[in-house]
């Protein structure tokens, strides 16, 4: 497919994504507060109710068919040593997902979903696969410490990646999104997305990823400075910020998120990477945030600084760090359980239940 | 029964819990780390499977039956204006909880939960119903702001109600337990237990409950402050501040985490209340803490100091102020997610995958 028509699509899709402001005419918060609680004692499962049902336009809102995206890809900057994993691992946690024995399978079932695993630039040749679907941009992105990860063009094609597979898979039913990640040493690109669109200082936004030691985290933040300092990505400039410092399956991930706005598909985001990619649709497009849900806070550092550029916070303390999706999916099953609550629960006039004094 | 008899039950309760020490031979975090995923990464999921697991003696945990416990009971301290809402919304509440219109209701059965209501104390005649367990102790306590909520004899009895329902059900099938509860200005002893087992100042333990304002919250503070003058709950005998200053459902919510330790259940604690209940079970005996789980922090300040005096932390971040059981029937499923993370995941030998260098 040619840059141009790449672009067109792109464009299409950011062209057709509005404002989904939350409960608007002040229905959803009426509704549930007919209903035999306390006004707002379910707090946040109240919140998740509106936005979902503002984003659907519906008072009536049912999650049936959820889908989790989990998008992979390589990175050339684990040369410089900043993941405790070998490259290797990503082509075999891929084989993994296929197989059903990753957490990701695991979490998946256990909350009624189905994971979509995509090669976004895995940097090893993946054979086909019923489960798979092959949209590898490059063979794993350059390293960043040396110069930008990809073309601006192949940053283009990284989100139309994920508007594709997202479009491929609304047919068969998506009520509700998830997306997650993998790839060896993409907390190192995640952290310098945060740093160059916020401008803290890479430390505080550095964390250590699957498990690095102090002398290699010491390491981890000079390649992320020297990575900014070379490439100074545009922070004004979210496709430029992609390119500079970015990553195929990050690029998916902010993909799925501007699809998914565009149909009007809440999306619950991972932890660190996934909201990384989640950021890029967002400064690309601020009207995506409406239709954003985070699903935990992550140990990664860096994650918190993302949430509240997003202005946004997670629903599980879970100290979760392995990405996937896996924070996603349980997450998922909070904002289905909000969601019932708003259509299931009896109303103080339908039980007979007397109100507050 | 007379009082003999059920002093005798709840001895016997007392008398056959065990320890159940935290993976004492480090089995489960072995198999946890063969698995597809950087050790620990799963975080506090890794830890909800190896609660589990270590409380039921098993490496292959499965969960399949899982009961709320919703009990219910009345306070004389309502007549102090503690409470935003009328006493005839507890009896109103369980019918609407025997009619299947409630938020446990529906949460209940989201997570696959059968629901069992406990009239522990009611201070109304309640119709009998299938899904109704009438164990009124008194029709509702006497006002703690006066004397004692109920005589000791009361206080072991309502133990024994929680302990009974409990050994009713779990012939039924009972993998998990949850408990909740329903009693218009339960709050207010809640905050009473807290303070008399901490010595913390009523102030710093003392909420708004279901939604009381600044004046009535005052007058709250000055009633519970009241209750411990009055009273003079002795801290190191648990069954005396349950009689003085606690309640008939707080006692049932004792009773039951008492004999699920006995039989190795795992115990999800919904809120403030049923908190409160635990604690009364786990000052009666500590090893009860081996088995309870907390599910969130409840937005009534007294919560974190319960749970901190527990050494337990909560799940969820949501808000959530309703009780019923709401939160333990979402963060039971959490534990269900772990569970199945020790069960179902592929290990890194059998899925082919690198482990960290």
């Amino acid at each position: 497919m040619s840059v141009s028509r790449a672009a067109s699509r792109l464009e299409d899709t950011l062209r057709h994504i509005v404002e989904m402001p939350l409960d608007p005419r002040g229905e959803i918060q009426a509704k549930l507060d007919g209903l035999t609680k306390p006004p707002g004692s379910l707090g946040r499962l109240e919140e998740l109710a509106a936005l979902y049902a503002s984003v659907r336009g519906t008072l009536n809102p049912v999650i049936r068919d959820r889908v989790i995206f989990t998008m992979a890809g390589d990175h050339g900057v684990a040369a410089e040593g900043v993941s405790a994993f070998p490259q290797e691992v990503t082509p075999q946690m891929v084989a993994n997902f296929l197989a059903g024995g990753a957490a990701i399978n695991v979490l998946a079932r256990h909350v009624g979903a189905r994971v979509v695993v995509v090669d976004c630039g895995v940097a090893a040749e993946l054979k086909p696969h019923p489960l798979l679907k092959l949209r590898k941009v490059r063979f794993g992105t350059q390293n960043i410490a040396q110069g930008p990860a990809m073309s601006r063009a192949d940053a283009v094609r990284s989100l139309e990646v994920g508007i594709e597979v997202f479009e491929e898979e609304r047919p068969q039913g998506m009520d509700i999104a998830g997306v997650g990640d993998m790839g060896i040493a993409n907390t190192t690109p995640s952290s310098a997305i945060i740093a160059a669109f916020s401008g803290l200082p890479v430390r505080e936004v550095t964390g250590r990823g699957t498990g690095i030691n102090d002398a290699q985290l010491e390491n981890k933040v000079r390649v992320i400075e020297r990575a900014l300092a070379v490439n100074r990505p545009n922070p004004l400039d979210a496709i430029d910020v992609l390119a500079k410092v970015g990553g195929f399956e990050i690029g998916g991930i902010a993909g799925v998120c501007l699809a998914a706005a565009r149909h009007r598909v809440p999306v619950v985001m991972d932890g660190f990477i996934a909201t990384a990619g989640a950021l890029i649709a967002c400064e690309l497009e601020p009207k995506v945030k409406d239709c954003i849900i985070a699903s935990h806070c992550s140990v990664e550092i860096g994650h918190k600084a993302m949430l509240k550029r997003l202005g946004k916070r997670g629903l599980l303390d879970l100290d979760m760090r392995l990405g996937e999706g896996t924070g996603a999916a349980l997450a998922m099953s909070l904002v289905d359980a909000g969601c019932k609550i708003l259509t299931q629960m009896a109303t103080f006039a339908g039980a007979g239940v007397s109100q507050a004094r």
